[in-house]
């Protein structure tokens, strides 16, 4: 990762760290460690103290964080986590203030305050709040995300026809993505018919039959950024309810697109798609309207009626109403939008939607 | 889940909460929900209680859920799991002591003893303490996991000449894990000459030449276990050094096998293999000799210089000894295996290993 980007994100957390009084703060969880020094593994922590950032790891990460993080300074742990952080401190008497991120374990938290004597304070979401608006380079590789989805998921519908199995579509979708060198966002889903209606399905050996339907949710992750996509298509003949529940959560997922913009109301956005479907005599999705993505597939802000919040210009979100109705049919249409000040950019666009596919 | 299973794990859990005077366990591992209930999906809490369990789960997984889970109560939440909890809580009077897993994170922590006004206390391996010991469904899923592996590593290989990438044969590897509707373990990694000294090397876009090393680190997932297996080849000639490397590693890995049986110290059976490393001269490898594998593909006992235990019959662990020299090559040969009384069994020996592939 380039110096000079990770340098701002640092000096970002630097200032809010000021402002909070913080003279040091342990980083446990993965993306967080990954977004302020750009190593990729796990197992690992970055300290953040007023005018330095170091990476704590061990052997096994060696040669990678030596490529990966140019700015920060790398520490090669021989004993656990705490003891290297413990070593660091006595590095550096001036610290008096010391935080860990509250997304810690219980067990980690106890150990650090055992091993430093130290009153460890636990903070929320600083990091985070520093993800939530995404800077170019972050934008610029989702963009990458979802166009390797994209030709993934073109590649592998030219595959489709009765007789193909969930998994054996899903597999060729993960082929696809991988031969670009890219991960999975997360497992990829592929259910037909009535196997749809669980939001999580996992691909079984479930056969398409003809007048069947297909759901897929999938993603890449590029340079460590998620894509996350899902797509409802027909083979042959659909259900009359099927056509109907295909349009109105195109229609509603539509309209609430056109109500992203920096400024408005995070509850307002998921509201319009959760009432057309209402409205609609059509079983409202229990699950939010959206979520952001970026280094992990959910991240802030949830776009759910339990977020008070408003959207930023920069903030990455999914838009994605459902209608499932148990064991009948599930629906699911999802594109992955960037917010900015006059609306929103649908990065997702050029992803072809369904329903028919012959 | 057949009920008789989880029933079984939920009363040896239920054993050791009497013994600690433990009247409710809140378990928030994903894994070990999964283990106690059957349930595989996340965002879920298990509550055991001395004479129940309840899955406390959301709307997302209400179908699967009563799928899966026949031997516990399923609480669909609308609020917050700690809320939910303290919902249930007001229907059990009697409970007076409860514990949290302290792998929790210290918000949820906080947040719980914030709601339910209780001094909740933080344990530690509870339900990992179970899972040690593998019961036969567990042996059984782990052995189908690593003939699925088995398989598609023998059809990937028919593929491998110069030219081809390490994403493109990771690539393939992943399309026939997934086509027999199983998920990876983890990341496949598969790394062609000096990439291989990265122990976490993520497949590229380097293509294989002649004269060339390849490293392949992979699993499946069936039924939610995981197989854990690494293989490492050589195409056409190789140097000295690599051949040199090869040969003591597989010795190592061997002796080290050859050692293991329940009662046996883990120290030993690391050193076996880390001390033939050394005493040929070349770089003893920086991590475990080896680890526990089911739900998670690392799971208890570590075998590595730091666990005073001891195995136990129905452990399965992996041995994987590596030879790393950054830069220029890296060698790892990793098989699971199961500890008996008697020694071991090696459950991934039908898996051939290299290096010469032609």
């Amino acid at each position: 990762m380039e110096s000079d980007i990770i340098e701002k994100r640092v000096k970002k957390l630097q200032a809010l760290l000021r402002e909070k009084d913080i003279d040091c703060l342990i980083v446990t969880s993965v993306p967080n460690v990954t977004y302020l020094t750009g190593f990729s593994g796990d197992d690992s922590w970055a300290v953040v103290l007023k005018n330095a950032i170091y990476l704590v790891t061990d052997s096994r990460y060696t040669e990678q964080s030596q490529k990966q993080c140019r700015y920060c300074k790398i520490i090669e742990r021989k004993k656990s986590l705490s003891l290297a952080f413990l070593s660091l401190l006595t590095k550096h008497k001036t610290v008096k203030t010391v935080s860990l991120e509250s997304s810690t374990s219980v067990l980690i938290w106890k150990a650090l305050r055992k091993d430093t004597k130290l009153k460890i304070t636990a903070v929320d979401g600083l990091v985070e709040s520093c993800r939530d608006i995404k800077d170019a380079m972050e934008i610029s590789a989702t963009r990458k995300a979802i166009t390797v989805a994209k030709n993934a998921l073109a590649k592998a519908l030219k595959q489709v026809k009765p007789g193909i199995t969930e998994a054996q579509l899903a597999a060729i979708i993960d082929y696809e993505i991988h031969c670009c060198a890219s991960p999975n966002s997360f497992d990829t889903i592929v259910a037909f018919g009535g196997n749809a209606s669980c939001p999580h399905h996992q691909p079984t050996n479930r056969t398409l039959k003809n007048n069947d339907t297909i759901l897929i949710d999938f993603g890449a992750k590029v340079q460590g950024y998620c894509s996350d996509l899902t797509r409802c298509y027909a083979i042959g003949k659909t259900s009359k309810l099927y056509q109907k529940a295909y349009e109105v959560c195109c229609y509603a997922q539509r309209q609430a697109i056109k109500a992203v913009k920096a400024g408005e109301k995070i509850v307002d956005v998921d509201k319009v798609a959760r009432e057309i479907i209402a409205q609609a005599d059509l079983p409202v999705y229990g699950h939010g309207t959206g979520h952001g993505t970026g280094l992990e597939i959910h991240e802030k802000p949830s776009v759910s009626p339990l977020n008070k919040g408003i959207l930023k210009a920069g903030q990455i979100i999914t838009i994605e109403p459902a209608v499932y109705i148990p064991g009948q049919l599930g629906i699911r249409i999802e594109d992955d939008v960037l917010v900015t000040e006059t609306g929103c950019e649908v990065l997702s666009k050029s992803c072809p939607h369904g329903p028919c596919l012959g």
